[in-house]
C-alpha cells in the first residue's frame, strides 16, 4: 500500500448552510410525485428552500423529458449563483444519454454539491474525472422518503460541511484482505458497465471502486462482473467495496458470487457495506481520498468533501 | 457501396450430410429436459446421431457444471473426429466466462458447423473471429421445440451444404435505406454490449451487424443501443439488421427506440428481420459475406457457407 496522491485534486463545493437553496434535477427517469413529495418535505423540514424548475415533471416514455429539457435543467441550476445544490429526483434512466453533450463540462464551473445514485451514477463519476469536481453517491429525493435516521444524520452532517464521519460496515465480508488509500469512484454496477467501451468510463487507476445494483438477477451480477474484470479496468484500481444489492436473490449467493469473481484480484475487496438502494444507505463522496481496511470493516475519509 | 473482400476469408465448415453425428454442448445455463428432449427428436427424425457428452445434464448454479466442464465438452466435440457438427442445448449465461480460456483458440483447427443463439453469440462470434470459422447464429436444441417449419427448412437446407437460401424479412421496417455488403456478425444485443470494453467484442469493421434480444424492456434497450453507439463500435460497419425482440415490450416501442437511436448512421439499418428468440428463426451463417438490401428487405449471402 502507498499513500495515493491525486494527480489533479478535484474542486470541492462549498457547504450546505441552513438556509441554502437546493435545486432538484431529473437527469434519467420520470418519478413518483407522492414519494418526491415526502423528499421535498423532508428538506424543507430541514430549513431548506427547495427550488423546482419549469418541466421538472415532464415524461417522454421513460425519460423525464428529452434529452435537451433534462440537460437544460441541468446547465441552468448549475450556473444559477443563487442555487446551493443540485439533488437529483431519482435514477432509472437517461444520465448516459448526455455524457457526449459539451454543456455538462461546464457544470464544475460552479461547483456545488450534486447528490444522487442509481442511473445518476454516470454523472456523478463523468463530473469528477472530467470536471474535476467532488459529488456525493447518496439518497434522491424520492428515495428520501425510506430513509432511515442514520441514513439521514449522516447524509446533512456531510453536506454541512463538519468533514466526512468514519464508515463501519457492520455486516461486512472480507473477500479479500488489505488496506488501501485511493479516491473513491463507481457506483451503479449497470448503469457502469453500459459505460465500458465508451470513452465515459471513469478512470479506476489508483481508486477505491463502491458496486452497488437493484433488481438484478445473480446470473447477471456475474455477468457484469466478469466483464468488469475482462475489460481490465480494475487493474490499476486500489480497493474494491460491494455495497448493498436490493432484490437481486438471496444476499449469500451475490457474496458467492462476488467472492468467486474477485478473490483472484490482489486488492482488497470487501463486501456488506452500507450504500445503495437499500437502507441504511450512506453517503460517499465521490473524487475524495479515503482508506478502506476490510479488517476493521472500515471507511475513512483522508479529505473533506467540501470547502 | 463497395464490394467487400474479407482480409482472410474464414475456414467453412463441411456440410452436415444425412447420418452425420451432431455433438450437444452447454457452453452456458443448464436446460429443461423436455424441451431438449423434443430437440433430440427432432434431429433424430431427420436422421441425424446425437451424441450427449457425459455431464452434459451438470448444474451449478445458473451454469450446466463449471467453467473447465462446459469447456472440456466443446474441446472434446471439436477435436473428436467422429462429431460432424456441435450444437448447444441452450444459452442462458456462461459463454463469456470460457473467453479467456486458451483452449478456445484450437477450435477452430477442426471445422465443424457450430450453432447456437442468445448467450452462445459470445462463441460465435469468438470462433468467427479468433478461430476464422463460419458458425451458425440459428436455433438451440431446446429452441427447436418451438422452431416453425419455415425455420427449420431454411435450417436444414443450409447445413446441409445446399447454399444459404436467400432470405426476405416480410414486415420489415427501413431505418436508413441503402444497400451493402459486408461479412454478417452479431447476435444478441445483451450478450454482446456485456463483450464492450473487453478484448473480446467482436471487431465490425465491414460487418452486417444483426442484433436481436428477449425480455429486456425499452429502457434497457434503448440503454445498450446507446452504449454501441458510444463506443464507436459501429462506426466501421457496413450495414445493421434488428432482428426479433420478444417479451421486450410493445414492438412499436422498440422500432421506435431503434429509429430514434440509429437514423443518424450512415449506413443502411433495418428491423424486423426473422431471427432471434421468435419464430421463424431464419438461421445466419455468421462471418460470412452478403448483401443487404433494405428496400428489398433482402439478405443474400454471397458465398458458401459450408464446404
Amino acid at each position: 500500500m502507498s499513500l495515493h496522491i491525486p494527480e489533479k485534486p478535484v474542486r470541492r463545493p462549498p457547504a450546505l448552510k441552513p438556509g441554502g437553496r437546493i435545486g432538484v434535477a431529473a437527469p434519467a427517469s420520470p418519478f413518483d410525485k407522492k414519494r418526491f413529495e415526502t423528499g421535498v418535505n423532508l428538506l424543507r423540514e430541514r430549513g431548506f428552500e427547495v427550488v423546482l424548475p419549469e418541466g421538472l415533471f415532464s415524461r417522454k416514455r421513460y425519460l423525464a423529458g428529452d434529452d435537451d429539457h433534462r440537460l437544460a435543467i441541468l446547465r441552468d441550476l448549475f450556473s444559477d449563483p443563487s442555487i446551493d445544490a443540485v439533488w437529483c429526483a431519482r435514477g432509472g434512466y437517461g444520465s448516459m444519454r448526455l455524457l457526449e453533450r459539451p454543456e455538462l463540462d461546464n457544470l464544475g464551473l460552479h461547483p456545488k454539491a450534486f447528490i444522487g445514485l442509481s442511473d445518476i451514477t454516470a454523472l456523478l463519476n463523468h463530473l469528477v474525472i472530467r470536471c474535476k469536481m467532488a459529488t456525493f453517491h447518496g439518497p434522491m429525493i424520492t428515495t428520501l422518503a425510506d430513509a432511515d435516521q442514520q441514513s439521514i444524520d449522516h447524509l446533512f452532517a456531510l453536506l454541512g460541511g463538519g468533514g466526512v464521519p468514519p464508515i463501519l460496515a457492520r455486516s461486512s465480508r472480507v473477500i479479500v484482505s488489505g488496506k488501501a488509500e485511493g479516491r473513491v469512484l463507481g457506483g451503479n454496477l449497470s448503469t457502469l458497465v453500459h459505460l465500458l467501451g465508451t470513452p465515459y468510463f471513469p478512470d479506476f487507476k489508483g481508486s477505491i471502486v463502491f458496486l452497488e445494483d437493484i433488481g438484478e438477477k445473480p446470473y447477471r451480477i456475474d455477468r457484469m462482473l466478469t466483464q468488469l474484470l475482462l475489460s481490465g479496468s480494475l487493474e490499476q484500481a486500489k480497493g474494491v467495496i460491494f455495497g448493498s444489492f436490493m432484490n437481486c436473490g438471496a444476499e449469500k449467493e451475490i457474496e458467492t458470487i462476488a467472492a468467486e469473481r474477485f478473490s483472484s484480484l490482489s486488492i482488497p475487496v470487501m463486501s456488506g457495506f452500507p450504500s445503495g438502494h437499500a437502507m441504511p444507505c450512506l453517503t460517499l463522496p465521490l473524487g475524495i481520498s479515503a482508506r478502506l481496511d476490510t479488517d476493521e470493516a472500515s471507511l475513512w475519509y483522508l479529505e473533506s468533501a467540501l470547502e
